[in-house]
């Protein structure tokens, strides 16, 4: 490759989460053939976005407004907060569609290996929108890694001495069409637990 | 997802090769929250690649200049043209860099399926280099595919009748590490009928 521009273009695009040197290469060289029909488009987009989509201080959601537009739903219940580690996980809640409360970002959990402690999340922010809307219930919808399990136990006992305020964490257990012969031991274990009268 | 701006933002960015709308997402989301560290060197780097990066009116490649640096090397081979399909191709060979001569980028191979017909190739240009450049060896290093091996076949006929022009194509075989029970049946059949003396 002659160019030092062209490059350039392979190595920006190739530090994108999920793309390699290869992959980048072959949406560089799509963009340069297609400069009007989709690098200029690709361009104007990004721009857009990055002078319209801003934070919502109440939340962490990202938005055209702040506070964003499930903040300002009046339809949706402000004393239910459903607490989350990233956006993607807030955006598949809504994606499926049934959760009518809000949400509450924390940007991401707790781990010594990734240098994320208390001060990097945003569970202070949490206790404040607590006060604020004398919730009635938080929902720690974390994943259920070790990393994800600490911070939920964590926030669990930030949150106790609140009155009139119930906890709760997603039910774990065998996932829906699970095999058993598949799943392992700790699920298991944890379903076994957890097993619910059904007669 | 609330605001049509996100969506936009990765729409767009979903309709580059390789990518779903799962990655395309997990794309936009990364460039919104890293927007000074990742969304405006992109911008700016997909800027500046559309308004220094032009095709080689010569020989189809891209490049800062016209013709390509490729073109213009005095210590390349002229009359050596080695035709490739694509730009990735072009970048291929130039990775490994044996080749010295200089290259002839076709846009494509013969498609009834995709609608690439004689006018969508640059043949007629190859054609015109050949006369132009007296150029002695036209090496055909196109895909094995039908298509790719068709469009050899008409342009081998169609550089016939240029006096003193070898016109060769890459050896075809079992590609170095294969093991012979691992090779199919077509390209066995093809490296028994080229099999070469050794002794």
């Amino acid at each position: 490759m002659a160019s030092s521009e062209i490059d350039k273009l392979i190595n920006t695009i190739s530090k994108l989460p999920g793309l390699g040197r290869r992959s980048a290469q072959r949406i560089a060289l799509y963009l340069l053939k297609n400069k009007n029909r989709s690098l200029m488009p690709l361009v104007n987009t990004l721009n857009e976005a990055n002078s319209k989509i801003i934070e919502c201080e109440n939340c962490g959601n990202i938005d055209m407004i702040n506070p964003c537009s499930l903040c300002e739903n009046v339809k949706r219940d402000k004393q239910i907060i459903c607490v989350v580690e990233d956006i993607s996980d807030l955006w598949t809640f809504e994606h499926i569609g049934f959760f009518r409360g809000l949400y509450h970002v924390l940007g991401g959990s707790l781990s010594v290996m990734n240098g994320i402690g208390m001060d990097e999340l945003t569970i202070n922010k949490l206790t404040q929108r607590i006060k604020k809307e004398e919730a009635k219930e938080v929902i720690l919808a974390l994943s259920t890694t070790l990393e994800g399990q600490t911070t939920s136990h964590v926030i669990a006992d930030k949150l106790e001495h609140f009155k009139n305020l119930t906890v709760t964490r997603l039910a774990q257990g065998i996932p829906i069409g699970g095999e058993v012969q598949f799943i392992d031991e700790n699920t298991l274990n944890m379903a076994f637990q957890s097993r619910k009268k059904i007669v």
